[in-house]
């Protein structure tokens, strides 16, 4: 193909959405594609200002997803869409996703996929009929350390697999019910949309595929016990699973989202013949590895140490997490605002606020104190006033 | 101003660059701004190598700083660059920062700004008299939580400010001249191009930085003693300084780049008289607040009790580290390899590495797990064959 | 009663043994009670040394705790055992438990406090019938911090309980099947001593106990999974549990002593309508609190805040670990074994082994600090030579 | 010597005192040594309870330390004191530790040991003429994993000695002034009996004897800056120092009793040319070791992979903080209190405190969860009721 970013289209993910600009940011990371169309809302006032949030082309944001997979399909091929992103609640998945698959487009999908395992098996049909690729966004299969989880286990490092314990606590439930929340309740509450599984389906296949992911291992049978303590409308909000994996080894899965204080509280213990591994979501730039006889090693995402395929899977080194690039970001949005400000007629003296981003003031006080400090140093350290 | 992504150019960072691509990444984050001209690396072939990468108009790809300053600023406006990113060693900043100022662009430059004082004070006068921005990437000003710690000192949360103790501690000096790194020494050990500080200049600063953006302490006088243990060249790799601040509080700083098994290690520690805070870069989105009757507070990024600046710089909510972002792109980097390679004639089903990226048959899984849960959890909660 | 120390008597114990020198440690904390008779092992040499080594009278050392329940019970009262401690293995509790409450003797015995549940039902009457008192140490309940756990959810700071998850994951199975450990298999892995469980009735009544400590709960049905991965015997050494409680709060525990690496890693989650609490028993003097809103709190042995149920069972101020207490018993053993050698005729000049623990020179060099740092602080913070 | 425990008598530390208890937990731990005289206060009615508490023969508890020392040299061989413990406020410690050298006794003293270099030689000298011991209790030293550093070190394990951070923050200043703790400000603020430093002689010179017991390393020249925030009266709340010592390592030395929240934060990193070393107090049980190449290992007290020293200060295995033997010990006097309420005429079933300890009650559901748990696994893992 010729040299050039991908083409992306959205669906879902308007303006107030919360996980439509994640993929919006990781999609353009890498400068690699870039979000060219899209149906952002099924509110049309908030589609238009969403695609004039990204400059798009009026042309190419549309207001119903169908249109959109026809006009767009077709468009010449140097100016059609390679992919399309969905980001809308759970019962318009199987629909949208098919549709774009069949005009041809590759999809990338939330999970979970479809609303029940007839649909999701139906999608798989229809995107290996079309030759098309299909990503479903379990995203903490992304990060290094999960990565170099997997190999060890892969290479053995752990021997053989005995017992998997995973957790996904959450506590959005009672926060959005009782607490701070109250008011975002959403739809994930409504069966109609969100399905007949809450949590289940919500986060208990992220830890499943993530159990899956690093150890390859297979759910052979299971018994599980399913809770509705507050959701209501019989939608489960804590679910706990014992897992026999084919092959002997065991398991326990919680997922809850009813526990009052739990962020986003998902870990994965993996215990061998040789070795375990922890990890967790919340500090995910660590990885944990005890051994027999009961010595800790911390591997940290960036270490020399670490398997190609988790260090190709980092963008800064060691001591850095990843979110850093955020902290980096936000300097560049307060820097952006200024210059947009001084673009729209206003001095830059005349009223940045001060602390928007680190000026060439902070490089003065900076240099005052380098030298401030060699001088104090090479003066037999005796105290010296700090140069202005 | 018109609706459109501001216009950068970058100077160094070209491809097998450490800090460029993070400056890429975040500066069209947010999808306001994109690299369109650069002058990457002395080495021609790297800059053509870097320009088509980012897929840009081979016209913008210059060899010479100066003459992308010349062009550029020759450039009509509806074209013409909004601002420069600079990201060479430090000896080149003042005249690179200088040209492209005085051309009329907005300058965003690595620290250090400059070698000396006098040229970071010049610069000032520099952009001053061009009205021009400047902004120094001092980046962990950018992260939710500094900006929470500066919100509570500001609203006096935690009364008068007595003491300050900040670490910055690193060990890539051992790491690069007798460990793992060996090889990768760079120009940081060359007085010519580093300037006439190591450690200070490099990281001292940021911690002196960060104590100010907190608690816009000023510091009056230091004692300062800094040893050359490893670095050679009279190039100091420790620094430890006794800190006074104008009005009374007093401060430790301890910074060194040679202490073996340190990453990144910037943890700043703020006691007043009701509340102390610390806060640790290697785990940025947690704040600990200590109070005068030892009850600890925990407050993560996010969190509904958050000052409004602190909330306005994440990118996800609370449990979700900022960094599980790079984790998405990473499976839109496979995702694109798979279809570039498609792209390239290749059926998906011919070759696609397995666990490439979460596909369709995750989503089979997941479905299949889902309702095998379910399934188990209303039938008195039996073992249940998984589904398949 | 008079004013004096208990009077207790050891069955088991003997040097050598792991758990008869912590119960002696603990039962003489206070200066409350004493070991004053024991029969402590089946080896008589080994009984003999023990006794020695508690500095015994020989009369009161037996080598059949048949004969020692006679003898002690026929004692004038004033000389008579108070209660005794069994720390034998399991398949004996039953046993001598029953003799020494048939003779009139408290009674103190380590879990599981028989092999059935029949035995366990036939001491609670043989206690009864006897009026005799009968502690199970079930120690992790003699925890500050747990203690206040029990009090918040009593005083129902944390709501309604909903759920309460409890690990207890062990690694010595395989640290000593395959590990260092190899080699102290001993009689746990032995079914005619042990019992019929391993792990369960190891470390799992360890987990019921606590949840019932702190909750109150009472289980109304479970569902098990229990797998023998190394031990052997038909022994399990690895078990999961779903748990119904009465009124409908839910429970995971998860038992077992064959996960690589771990040590004793107790941890129990519990979580209500309002508020969760997370205690690790390998960090124990900290409580984390987590609220509805997502605020975290650690509270800390000691603290001002905490419920005078907890306060009172703390032995040091917050930040001094109880553990303290050892470290000062180690100094204090160095120093008895500088008088005891001094005593038997050698001089302390001649050869106490420098470290051994801090003296009079430690003393004087403290003090040159002292002095030192003064003088420099007084003398406008110049560099100053130690004194000495 | 006989075989007996030694005869220790006390100084200070009548009922209420908070580190006199923990001395006479500590010195009696191990079964080798027994308060059996003291002179507890000046408060001639605290020193008879206090005696009385300990059991102690009315004739050997005095109301002056001089007359103790007198009596108590005149006595026989054997019965006399063995060593004294002196547990009293700093200014009375040289005048208490001179007279009972000179009568004969071995002493143990709090630190620190005297109010001036002066004294601290003094008494460094009467112990050498009398050929006594003189401990000071630089308690930290004690620590498993405090020996595993020290034998680290002296091991050459972290290679030549380069910087060391040394970190003592507390916060009971404040706490005791506006705090919580109003009210037991104490004779730490009274230069009278304190001396001239509150924090340097309180906690820095715990710092400094711990970089100097790890390491060995002797301070040649040092630069302070020391501050009087809120203690009044010319003391010292909080210092930092600079250090260099002898050989070239260079250290900072953070001392503060005025930290808001701040409980006991001993922290000490050493870092060598190969390894650096981290170990806090507050969580004793660790030690973080990191390497050239950035790999952490993390050694718990009680692992295979220790040193001699390390383990042979340790009373419970991995996993099993020794504070552990306390929580024990509340289990154990919860029983004594029932013991000796049923002594004096109470039966057991009337009114013992539910809870108080575990009790044969816990035994039998103990069995009962056992007994369920091996049914519902042996049943093809069905819901079974709990037993009863």
């Amino acid at each position: 193909m010729e040299n050039r970013k991908l083409r992306a289209g959205m669906i879902g993910g308007g303006i107030g959405a919360f996980i439509g600009p994640v993929h919006r940011m990781a999609l353009e990371l890498d400068h690699s594609a870039e979000i060219v169309a899209g149906a952002f809302s099924r509110d049309s006032k908030k589609t238009e200002a969403s695609g004039a949030r990204l400059y798009l082309d009026p042309q190419r944001v549309y207001h119903d997803y169908r249109a959109m997979a026809e006009r767009e399909a077709a468009l010449p091929e140097d100016r059609r869409l390679d992919f399309v992103v969905i980001v809308t609640p759970n019962s318009t998945h199987f629909e949208i996703a098919s549709t774009f698959l069949q005009h041809g487009f590759h999809v990338v999908c939330d999970k979970p996929v479809a609303l029940t395992l007839e649909e999701a098996k139906s999608l798989q049909s229809i995107a290996s009929e079309n030759s098309r690729l299909f990503m479903i966004t379990h995203a903490y299969t992304g990060y290094p350390m999960v990565k170099q989880a997997r190999q060890m286990v892969r290479n053995g490092e752990l021997g053989d697999i005995l017992k998997v314990v995973v957790d996904y606590l959450q506590g959005w439930v009672p926060f959005r019910l009782q607490g701070a929340g109250k008011g975002e309740k959403g739809w994930k509450f409504d069966p109609k949309v969100s399905g007949k599984s809450l949590t289940i389906a919500d986060i208990g296949i992220h830890a499943e595929n993530l159990v899956h992911y690093i150890t390859a291992l297979e759910i052979e049978e299971l018994c599980a016990d399913t809770t509705s303590f507050l959701a209501g409308h019989g939608l489960e909000d804590d679910g706990s699973v014992l897992i026999r994996f084919r092959g002997g080894s065991k398991g326990v899965l919680s997922a809850s989202q009813t526990l009052a204080g739990e962020h986003n509280g998902l870990v994965i213990r993996i215990y061998g013949t040789k070795k375990g591994l922890i990890w967790k979501q919340e500090q995910p730039e660590e990885l944990l590895v005890r051994d027999l006889n009961r010595i800790d090693t911390v591997l940290h995402k960036g270490g020399p140490d670490l398997y190609e395929e988790a260090n190709a899977a980092k963008r800064l080194p060691s001591g850095h997490p990843d979110g850093l690039i955020v902290a980096f970001a936000n300097l560049y949005r307060a820097f952006y605002q200024s210059i947009r400000r001084q673009q729209g007629g206003e001095e830059p003296s005349g009223g940045i606020p001060s602390g928007d981003f680190p000026n060439i003031a902070d490089g003065v006080r900076g240099m005052a104190f380098v030298e401030t400090v060699l001088q104090s140093a090479a003066s037999e350290k005796k105290w010296i006033k700090m140069k202005a």
